[in-house]
């Protein structure tokens, strides 16, 4: 279901960004106490193998290099120039750039925009303006600079480079922030064993955004795992490409985006001035596109160590081992919160396993071998192979204490071998080796952590991941279920402008074949007698005139008339207490509408968020879920398997499948309703400024659903 | 609130358990691949003061020393022996104990209650025998140990403590589980930097259990924070009266309680037989007792580090300070998730800040200081300091990245010397000085965090102990509200055994003042007319017949009737229609009862948890509820305030605030209420199988609530 804008999008090609053949650094400074002194001391000590033109006018040399008066002094254009001036400065300088067709810059400036200012964004816009006219691409301003350990390039001065030069590894960082990206993420993910390929702290991006750092990433061969630590998404829609182009490469995205509460969306305004959609519509449009979601910045190193291994559990069933029974209740009750079972071993598992300990009678999942296995170096690794080799089993999480190092290595092995995902759960240290270390297990590829509810989160974000990919290669391709007609949707929209009514509002439904109770308009008593008569059950009769809108104040409406007689004597008291509360009024007749009764109100609307736009909401209708908020979200289309997943989002989804002698509700005529107003946000949403079906009664199976109020609110 | 059974639990005396004079080792052994080998070298290698006995019939000297054939042949009588035998064997040697006695024996055997067998739990019921008949105090079967840092006192195998002895220091640490306790929290906490005073892992509980090691700790001057991480808790009771002395101490509990979920549950039961009460049940009493409940292990030690420094917060109002606004953001994220919030400065500390940092304009909390503060070494200390001493201000968050050392020197001095909590989240490392490490810190006593999550679940856990203890000084004596007359509730409901009546169980539950809708019973359709007169609005009447059950089905039910006229008429029919339908049935007349509308329902009832006994439920009616389980839970008594507490933990509780146009309920009557109900379930409920008040309708303010159902079962 991320298909439909997926051609619409193109990423810039930012290959010399990260990988300049010729660099230069406008603001050289051979003081370490200024910005300018710390990074050019970085470009010069990391590695880079191309030519690093420091640019000062008021010097000649600095750290024992030729220093340049300017951009247009030096001997060869560079491909990415950093610069490191006071900000009103920073304009001259893109716009020599420009000139010189140096094709990236990186203002590190800050005095833009985050100032929240008129003057400070003002400024920012010419900056823009400049690099726009040049055909510079910007990063920045106000940005820490970016790192790339694959060809040895840094253009930072953060001090998490400082020392010696950490090898490249997979794993590629982006976010707005310095120090949040660089030091919690980056820096800490080595520090736990983990290699990086591209770290960028991009700042207020008034240029280049997040996601074309992240683009870069999700292309490069080199990376396997992109982090992301945003402040702000600018563009849903490009976000939506960017996440469709990862999940066809199978290459996964892990995410922290601020501003989750409102405490926090305040403090992001206030830090780079970020605007933010709403973020239960982030949370939900994350899932649906594959994005895996956390919550801290260690969260993203650690299931960054499982997906970088590019195994897919098959589900969500693991198996758990150890000597020591604590660590697996604990593991147990973390896992199980997290969406992970721990299912019964194939009988073949459980011979093989007391073949292997003896003694071993009680053989469960977790499997507790307790003493069983101490003092014998090959049980551990061999009952943990034979779990992992279950048919009933997607992953493997051993739990290590303190343990010798024969233990480790079988363990090790095992990880790097199995074509399952074993995330390792250590808690302790090695008895016999002091420098076998979590770390250095990373460092080999392994995933080890420190404690079980890490453990659990990342190995349960991988099998969720996982699954996303699977119920992708399965969807079909996106296509309007039978009967969508949008033109019409279109012409009853625009005929109803500016104020559609509720009547023509379901009319513009009906286009998408979403229907109310059925009804007909009936001029007459007897005409209205007639209809009922063709429908089931008692019936509802509204007075139906342009010039009338609140319909039950001048009588004109009666509920559950049962019989013809009840409905010709209620049409006529309709007829003539409308005509003396309203004597002016053109009155077309009496609507006959089947009344529903015994369905399960629902709510399917849109909303409009900053972000992404159009977005689908259902919920549940009623007081109740008002205070529960019990709502979730999609980008639209979604199908009708994607509508059923979203039931199942709702804590009050039971409610669907049978309560207390209520009879299930009919989930799938509810599942292509959402589908059909899904398609209809899709093509219409740009129209609208509001669309909402409150209720839409979902009547038990077999028996659909009506649209029993709708409300559609034109854009001016 | 936790008054009531404070009186009736003793703990033993455990200062010779902790801190023998002498001990002894029976199945001493050299070899370090047996848990005797290695029990005992700890036992030499520790530090003990005391003469160390080894005891093995087969040998003369172990490690160099004298072994002796038995504990009769000790030169003295040991204060505790630590036994490795057979599980079999393990009877004589505890007998033997007896015999010399011999106070306290540690089983380390496994073979016992753990294997789930009937014959283990056997071996395990004449384990327990021998002792209480020999007078021993027994910790185990099936347990790794324990260990003195005060008096450097080890009897356990675990690997942790190999290698240089660790310093003492006031965390006490107990759990049944071995490895869990020992390295999870144990040894990762003195890794952290944390120092220990004692650690306990003992086992199956047969006699002593994991509440009697914490009573000392807690007692224990040395220890200011006790942590356990509990597979069980066998005695509700006890657990509250050792929270309530804790509580009178000021000194924190902090506790992981297995079992949560279903799965982590039933693996507990298989790992030491455990059978645990609901988790709900447990979380809310946790709340109610003051106990830090946390999930992980680490989140022990992280809580500890703040809770041992004896600081309280005078509420959930934090300041924090960084140069990096990334890590500002993502703070305030997962601090806004916690219940902290960041008030605005006063006046005087904004300006006080200004004069501090050039140009710093915007002064908004959380404090960004940007490049203001970088390469002036005060700044950052002093900001800090100025944000601490501001009135709004309940605690302060200082966060650095890649930090000088100046800096972190300046954050240490004041977390060391203020009288608020400082909880420093430190994601980096120092930029000049390697040997400044957060280990380091929190040794010198600081409270370090490494993640804005640990960082902010610590400081709110403490921030609610502190209202806890606050809430508890502020609590006046826990006494009935006026009206309770516990000894007429009794005889009623003796009178109405074995299966109360609604009638009768509305009886009952009138002798604590909670009352159903006002009624009369009336002999004839006269009298019920006169008595309907009396109340306000419409009424209800219901015939009253002993032999009628379904009141209902013989017409003997009419609803709503609003008038003198068509009560009598109403009472009239139904006096007919019973004596129709059931020719023989005593009929007593009609009952009038104001008919109840427009309230809010709820429930009001008593759960039997298997630890805690008879437990307060509350919770909203109605078929959603059931689905959303909005339930919560208190250990009876509670007062009004409590009571009003309870109700902010339902997720619906906003309904009874007044919502779109509903009026605002009676929260005072129904506080009232819920108070009564604790009184009757605190009073009766050894009494009773099962109570239930459903549905309690709580009128609109001022009204009251009243009892529209009530159930009440005795136990047999």
């Amino acid at each position: 279901m991320d298909r439909p804008t997926e051609g619409l999008v193109a990423f810039p090609d930012l290959r010399r960004f990260f990988a300049p053949r010729r660099a230069a650094l406008v603001g050289a400074t051979e003081d370490m106490a200024k910005f300018g002194g710390r990074c050019l001391r970085q470009m010069l000590d990391f590695g880079f193998m191309g030519d690093v033109f420091p640019v000062n006018p008021n010097r000649t040399e600095v750290f024992g290099r030729p220093c340049f008066k300017s951009l247009s002094d030096l001997p060869a254009v560079p491909d990415h120039v950093g610069i490191v001036l006071p900000a009103q400065a920073c304009i001259a300088a893109v716009a020599e750039c420009g000139r010189l067709g140096i094709p990236f810059a990186t203002v590190f400036s800050s005095g833009f925009a985050e100032l929240g200012t008129e003057a400070s964004r003002a400024l920012q816009a010419e900056l823009l303006k400049v690099a726009r006219v040049g055909g510079v691409r910007l990063m920045g301003p106000n940005c820490n600079g970016m790192i790339n350990f694959v060809d040895r390039f840094a253009l930072t001065s953060t001090a998490t480079i400082s020392g010696p030069r950490r090898q490249a590894g997979d794993v590629g960082i982006v976010g707005q922030s310095g120090g949040a990206t660089q030091v919690n993420v980056m820096w800490r993910a080595q520090e736990a064993g983990l290699g990086v390929s591209y770290q960028v702290s991009s700042g207020n991006d008034a240029d280049l955004d997040l996601l074309d750092y992240m683009a870069f990433m999700v292309e490069d061969p080199q990376t396997r795992v992109v982090l992301a630590l945003a402040e702000r998404v600018a563009d849903g829609a490009r976000l939506r490409a960017l996440a469709s182009r990862a999940a066809e490469l199978g290459k996964p995205i892990a995410m922290i985006k601020f501003g989750r509460t409102e405490a926090g969306a305040r403090a992001a305004a206030s830090h780079t001035g970020a605007v933010t959609g709403a973020d239960a519509v982030f949370d939900a449009v994350a899932r649906q596109l594959g994005i895996v979601r956390v919550n801290d910045a260690a969260e993203l190193y650690e299931v960054a160590m499982l997906l970088r291994q590019g195994k897919r559990p098959a589900g969500h069933r693991a198996a758990a081992l150890s000597i020591s029974g604590g660590n697996l209740v604990l593991l147990t009750d973390l896992a199980a919160d997290q969406g992970i079972s721990f299912p019964e071993y194939a009988p073949e598992t459980v011979a093989r396993l007391r073949g292997l300990v003896p003694g071993f009678m009680a053989v469960n999942n977790p499997t507790d071998l307790s003493a069983g296995a101490i003092g014998n170096p090959d049980i551990f690794g061999q009952a943990a192979r034979t779990l992992l080799e279950d048919p009933n089993v997607d992953a493997a999480v051993p739990v290590l204490t303190i343990a010798p190092k024969a233990d480790i290595r079988a363990i090790a092995e095992l990880a790097a071998t199995a074509p399952k995902p074993v995330a390792v759960l250590w808690t302790g240290r090695c008895s016999d080796d002091s420098a076998l270390t979590p770390q250095s297990l990373v460092a080999e590829g392994v995933a080890v952590y420190r404690d079980a509810l890490p453990c659990a989160q990342a190995l349960s974000r991988t099998m969720n991941w996982a699954a996303f990919l699977r119920r992708r290669q399965d969807a079909p391709p996106p296509v309007p279920p039978p009967g969508c007609d949008a033109a019409a949707a279109r012409r009853l929209l625009q005929a109803a402008r500016p104020s559609p009514t509720e009547r023509s509002a379901r009319a513009v439904l009906a286009c998408y074949g979403l229907h109310g109770p059925r009804e007909a308009l009936a001029a007459t008593p007897e005409e209205a007698a007639t209809q009922a008569a063709t429908f089931d059950g008692p019936v509802v009769l509204k007075v139906v005139s342009p010039d009338i809108l609140h319909k039950t104040e001048v009588g004109g409406v009666r509920l559950g008339l049962p019989g013809p007689e009840a409905v010709r004597q209620g049409a006529a008291e309709i007829l003539v207490s409308a005509a003396r509360h309203v004597p002016q009024a053109r009155i077309e007749g009496v609507l006959v509408q089947e009344m529903v009764t015994g369905g399960q109100e629902m709510l399917l609307g849109m909303a409009r968020d900053a972000t992404f736009g159009p977005v689908l909401t259902l919920g549940f209708g009623g007081v109740q879920v008002e205070v529960l908020r019990d709502v979730t979200f999609r980008l639209p289309p979604v199908d009708a398997a994607e509508a059923t997943r979203l039931l199942d989002e709702l804590r009050l989804a039971p409610l669907l499948r049978g309560h207390r002698g209520t009879p299930p509700a009919d989930i799938p005529a509810l599942a292509d309703a959402i589908a059909r107003f899904s398609w209809f946000i899709a093509d219409l949403g740009a129209a609208l400024e509001e669309a909402e079906i409150n209720p839409l009664a979902v009547l038990p199976e077999g028996r659909g659903v009506r649209v029993l109020d709708a409300l559609l609110v034109p854009r001016r």
